[in-house]
């Protein structure tokens, strides 16, 4: 399948039009974040290689690291099985999280 | 914070009693698959340790492997900055996808 025949098959329905994306460092391999995306903000992230998202909390097209500098840099986007998750090898600049950490999830559980 | 802590600030209202999970394999670091857990499920999963989901196509508990024999052993869980997504780091027998491919995400988009 061609890039733009996947573009096409990409699931926005299951959740009211956005896609998780989870978020992968291509140097270290550590996940970063999860984050969400909806149809022009994909189109945003693959043409400017920047990642970019829709924010649920602020309700707004969201380019990751604009105000914290903090960006990442796009190097690989994959599709899952179903098309309805994405994962985004990327760049880091500094911490992904808004905490100051490098990863969001700092919290062990178990 | 304590896990017992952590675990009563575990956010399942953003997503209907669901919460996405980030799955890991902690020997080759890829990205698996992303599921989604609910209550119960992250009981089963913390106490059996084996990863245990919410199967939203089939709308019950699905231990991971059951019937294909791919488990998941826990070895480490965590939660994001906001307590709204889980990474687990597994232990991946054989291939994660029902695809019989390793990883879900192996469609290339970019």
């Amino acid at each position: 399948m061609t890039s733009s025949e996947l573009l096409t098959k990409l699931d926005f329905n299951k959740n009211n039009g956005l896609i998780p994306v989870i978020v992968q460092d291509v140097n270290t391999k550590t996940v970063l974040m999860l984050a969400y995306t909806n149809r022009e903000a994909l189109d945003l992230t693959m043409k400017t290689g920047k990642a970019t998202y829709w924010s649920r909390s602020r309700n707004e097209i969201w380019v990751k690291g604009e105000t914290s500098g903090h960006t990442q840099q796009i190097i690989e986007i994959s599709a899952d099985c179903d098309y309805d998750t994405l994962l985004y090898m990327v760049d880091q600049k500094n911490n992904a999280c808004h905490t100051g950490s490098y990863s969001c999830f700092f919290n062990k559980l178990q």
